[in-house]
């Protein structure tokens, strides 16, 4: 039996050894030279070409090296019958609260602000208030979005979570559901999106969202680009309703250079590196999800392929 | 006996709110509404007007209402027998620690490089090392710098510290000296200063101190303009030894709208907003040294005239 790996974007040898290190009898394959198509029961993979997952008759379970898994699911080919691992890894975790906190306190403590005078010469001599009387809200309560709003409470700042079902997050304001929705907004100053991509959370972040939110509130997206209606973002900035936003991820990646959210002057682009997934970090996971499905046993971080997350 | 309180940059109003709710009978005078000047004991001050604090023959103690006393200590007029007692303010110290926080968390995750990368609209697909794998150096462990070192080495990266005489802190390699001095430069990556500014400290961020950073390394000024040659920091800038920096404090504030530190792409100027004193929190302190001046009790917090801090 063999482990096969497919990434444009992931390190193989890295995760060769990083894997191997662990479990040293693993058979690791690197697409496309994967032997007996025979042999495979593990597909390590990201964004394989469509139709290929089918060539493995014997494949027992498909570990995500991402840890959404809207673009593979997007992917009608996939066997159906298979269990899809979505990728939990703690420096990919580590990674986005590090980011996501950067990302708030930029807005809390005005540096998006100091950034345009300081290109204006202009000293304007004004405090935020302090973190206990600024209330931030993570949208997505699932692996990232429970620790960024753990780490976000721990900052002191007051942290509400809203997720579709309830959830519980110590520490944490928790909100849920269409009605919970309302209330979740109303009181958030600075949104923080951490949600799935499903059918029903794309385009969740839209005027009518915005609108919900109190006057000069910031949005920072790192979900997917998806979520977001990429014109209602930008006319509620030009309105003065919101103040600023943070932004990861795009509906075209790279972002054309074309696209007006570069250069407006209340947008940060970053270029998808809120946080990525660490192979000697997150190949203690990988080898237990290999280590289940070869005993048999149940895998952990199942993907719901119903609700789509 | 009443205390006399004097600043022009503080609210005299929330002062005597805030220490009249601990200390009821606190007879709470502001200048120029002093009274009888034998009445007064104690003076909670910052920059008094040179000569004031000789008007008062029964004065006993001199309370600053910022952290740092350089600018009080320059006042020659000050009376040489009086102890001065520096401002400890947990909002002050929680102030600093985010304001450290965020900004080394902007060098660390690229957000300045990203900054000038949105402006040209250029994808520039780059990642990080880890936290753990980032060493920052903080010069200057008093309460400031000792909480800020805790800080930043809770998120987990290698902290050291660099103070004139040897100090411990939890979790941080403490260096001193001249000598310390050397390998605490050699191994930091990201350098906050928040060193009091004394004869010794004065013009401390100069060529010689940039060259002995590795290349690449960002200096983040929170302590005083005085700490710091300008026209050094702006060629180690340029010469690209060093990539970035981030400065709250000036030699003259408000900065002046022709100083090259405007405007320069590898700058953040921010307009002393690191961190201030809230009346609420820091009442507790000023209460405690009232008390302990009329009690006959020793001060806490003392500043040592010969040392300057």
């Amino acid at each position: 039996v063999a482990l096969m790996f497919y990434s444009n974007d992931d390190p193989a040898d890295r995760w060769r050894r990083a894997l191997t290190d662990l479990m040293p009898d693993l058979d690791f394959r690197v697409w496309p030279d994967v032997g007996d198509p025979n042999e495979i029961d593990v597909a390590l993979v990201w964004k394989p070409p469509r139709g290929e997952l089918r060539r493995y008759p014997n494949l027992k379970a498909i570990l995500s090296l991402a840890a959404g898994v809207d673009a593979m699911l997007r992917d009608d080919s996939l066997p159906d019958h298979l269990p899809i691992v979505r990728m939990v890894d703690p420096s990919l975790t580590d990674g986005m609260v590090e980011y996501v906190l950067l990302a708030v306190l930029r807005h809390h403590r005005m540096f998006d602000h100091y950034e345009r005078m300081h290109r204006e010469a202009r000293w304007d001599y004004v405090f935020p208030p302090q973190a206990a009387e600024r209330r931030v809200g993570v949208m997505g309560l699932g692996v990232l979005g429970g620790e960024v709003a753990r780490a976000l409470a721990a900052h002191r700042f007051p942290v509400a979570g809203w997720s579709r079902g309830p959830k519980t997050v110590a520490g944490v304001e928790c909100f849920h559901g269409g009605d919970g929705l309302r209330s979740f907004l109303a009181r958030t100053e600075i949104l923080v999106c951490l949600l799935p991509l499903t059918a029903e959370t794309a385009d969740i972040l839209n005027a009518d969202l915005f609108a919900r939110l109190p006057r000069g509130a910031a949005v920072v997206n790192v979900a997917r680009g998806g979520h977001l209606v990429d014109a209602d973002l930008i006319a509620a900035l030009d309105s003065g309703h919101l103040s600023g936003a943070t932004l990861d991820v795009f509906r075209e990646e790279p972002l054309p250079p074309d696209h007006p959210f570069w250069r407006h002057p209340k947008i940060l682009v970053t270029p998808h590196v809120a946080s990525y997934t660490v192979p000697e970090s997150a190949a203690a996971g990988v080898v237990e999800s290999v280590r289940r499905v070869r005993a048999g046993e149940p895998l952990l971080n199942v993907v719901d392929r119903g609700s789509g997350y």
